[in-house]
């Protein structure tokens, strides 16, 4: 036997976390339909214009050699001028982008790199981040790795609570804690988990509330747009990113294309302001040099073709149509139970659901033993999207994925969940 | 104005680093013939090869949209199956690879991301990492970040001193600082910047040492192979990991394809002791999920097809050319200056030249003065590749890399080098 290994205080706070054991359960009950797994449709991804673009691209020799060498840690400035024109369109405020410095722009693996990387590059143990109540655990866990304070603010389904945010950050600032905050993190749209979306008149007042404070001690306001593309039955909305007006000194932009193209090519995006860029490109040039250079040539010759804007609208379709089944088959097999309520999303991949306050949805739940063991059907418990020493958490809620089932399967994992859920509410 | 952003400790240290250094002067000397670019040659770079691969990959759309699906954080089984014969191959001992567990094995962005993991995983500030001198000035960089105590050690024309590391761990025990001993950092062939690889008589010897020392405290040592298949005029050596035969408890081995194949789809193996695996997935978790899953689809396939092997062989035979190139101008140009010598290394990207010690080559130097602006070639200076404080570190050195010009380039820019020199030494 060797000697144990001494693990880093990182890496001892890295572990168990929530995300780990979601996927363990996966695998433990790979017989289930799942309702959990957060992948994206397989149906919807461009396996054929992933293949003719690249081909493209690869075809001439001499350019195929250029997009196989190394690019930059930011990513190269002629690929982030298409990525700063693809925000243009979809902030529908050509000027404000025209002005904005390409400097400003960075190309990650996915967007999770440059949440990693943000808190990396601000937080040393017991700096603050606050959060809306529930949020993306696995933000939560990075969080976590990095020794943070979590405070959730209150929101509801109009998204975080302006009100709630600002008595936050004023016993923050009265108890003397303020200059430990580093930032104010929203899922803007269609959140996972609980596919709310921070509504329009909110966008202005959580941006201010954050720069009032933020004159004092600076705070900035991570706003997480992985899903903003998804949007199915409201049109797309302005980001609070460019309501920030102050040379967007306060808010960081973050998008992926891996949810409206694809997972496997792990391109992210993010907007940052003038003195976050140095400091996270000098930690991801100690963590890569750079992300993929071929992955990067591959989305922004489809923005810049608009075979990608082509691709999305499918995209949109196709989800809209498994969120329409998904909440019919929750309509007809919970609408009589009571206490029971679900939110109605308008774009992304979730659904939420609320079970009464007595009816624990957790791992070690009779539920969740009922789902998995007998019925076949897995979620996952809304308790891993709360911070996780927060009491007032509640224990009853659940996060229902349509993203990789089909129709037809998610309207039979619905039946199953509903039989799981009866046989303890109406037993 | 914004108030001032607090930026972490680990952002701060990891700031104002060598290699930012370095890529800012390349920058402003764009107009240099550069002895100093780490990068590959482009002319090697597989152009048709990945097209043709790759519209291979996504020709079939079923299969084609599971290879734009996520992958795994530590990359899927199946493809680390292929990796594991690929190892089996380089190796050349079958049965020993056939028993390693697919879990022990992991895909990284690069081998980049791989070693920062691994010091992420490891390293508390104050934690020991022992490297030989001269060694890979962004693997300083990474330890530097992480606030590690540095130590180097005696190297010469046969790699790192077993007998000189055995010195430094004895005084670490004596001296009670052995339980804070993390890692051996050892680039076993080809090393950049010094083209100097392990001995076949060391490798054993260094192992056995850190085995000794390991059975009080447990030391790991990670060995970075990053140029091993560069080999030209020798046959290719087996990895000290190989002969770690105790299970595998104290060796990492990292390994990339950006030198082989192509950097810009950033894909890089490790071979990890049991219990490091989980502190490092769980930490690769939090920054992406797992590496491009696609680029990994790409690698795998020309490794199973043989095109990979095919084309390392003319990736070794340009570069062997290269250094042909430059070591007949290098002979040619300095044969008669005094006090300077150079390696002759047999493979990977690097020639070491040492100058005499009162002429100094570092970024301030009257010689990269001269080299620069007035001859205009750029190298890197040799002091780069030593801990930054380190007071015995030489500071007439240079690292001079043949990756990027072509012949005729390196023989000019070896020219306009000769002339600088020759400037300082013979006024």
């Amino acid at each position: 036997m060797p000697q144990p290994l001494p693990i880093s205080d990182q890496a001892r706070r890295a572990a168990g976390q929530a995300i780990g054991f979601l996927m363990q359960q996966a695998v433990e009950n790979a017989d289930c339909l799942s309702l959990a797994a957060g992948l994206v449709d397989e149906q919807s991804l461009p396996a054929e214009l992933a293949h003719r673009t690249l081909a493209d691209l690869l075809q001439d020799p001499r350019k195929g050699r250029q997009r196989l060498q190394y690019g930059t840690t930011q990513g190269p400035e002629p690929l982030r001028r298409i990525f700063r024109s693809y925000l243009a369109e979809l902030e529908q405020v050509d000027d404000q982008l025209k002005s904005l410095p390409l400097s400003r722009i960075i190309l990650t693996t996915g967007s999770q790199q440059l949440l990693t990387l943000i808190v990396r590059a601000l937080f040393n143990p017991g700096d603050i981040c606050l959060v809306a109540a529930p949020t993306y655990f696995v933000f939560l866990g990075v969080l976590q790795a990095a020794a943070a304070r979590i405070i959730p603010v209150q929101s509801d389904d109009q998204g975080m609570q302006p009100e709630a945010l600002q008595l936050a950050l004023r016993q923050l600032h009265d108890s003397g804690d303020l200059h430990r905050v580093r930032l104010v993190y929203v899922v803007s749209d269609f959140e996972n988990p609980s596919g709310v979306s921070v509504a329009p008149e909110r966008r202005p007042q959580l941006l201010e509330t954050v720069q009032q404070y933020s004159a004092i001690s600076r705070i900035l306001l991570l706003e997480d747009a992985a899903y903003r593309e998804l949007h199915f039955d409201i049109p797309a909305r302005r980001s609070i990113w460019s309501l920030d007006q102050n040379g967007h000194q306060n808010v960081i932009l973050a998008q992926t294309f891996s949810k409206s193209f694809s997972p496997g090519v792990r391109v992210g995006l993010g907007v940052l302001p003038e003195d976050l860029i140095q400091p996270v490109t000098d930690l991801k040039g100690n963590d890569d040099f750079g992300s993929p250079h071929l992955n990067q040539h591959l989305i922004a010759r489809t923005l810049q073709d608009g075979t990608y804007q082509q691709h999305v609208a499918q995209v949109r379709q196709s989800y809209q149509s498994k969120r329409d089944a998904m909440l019919a088959a929750i309509d007809r097999e919970f609408a009589d139970l009571p206490q029971v309520s679900w939110f109605r999303p308008h774009g992304g991949m979730y659904v939420w659901m609320k079970l009464p306050a007595h009816i624990s949805t957790g791992f070690d739940s009779e539920l969740f033993r009922r789902a998995t063991q007998v019925e076949k059907v897995m979620y996952v418990p809304g308790e891993l999207c709360y911070p996780p020493d927060w009491e007032a958490a509640p224990g009853c809620e659940m996060r229902l994925s349509y993203g990789v089932l089909s129709e037809q399967q998610l309207d039979e994992g619905i039946c199953r969940l509903a039989r799981a859920v009866r046989s303890l509410l109406l037993p």
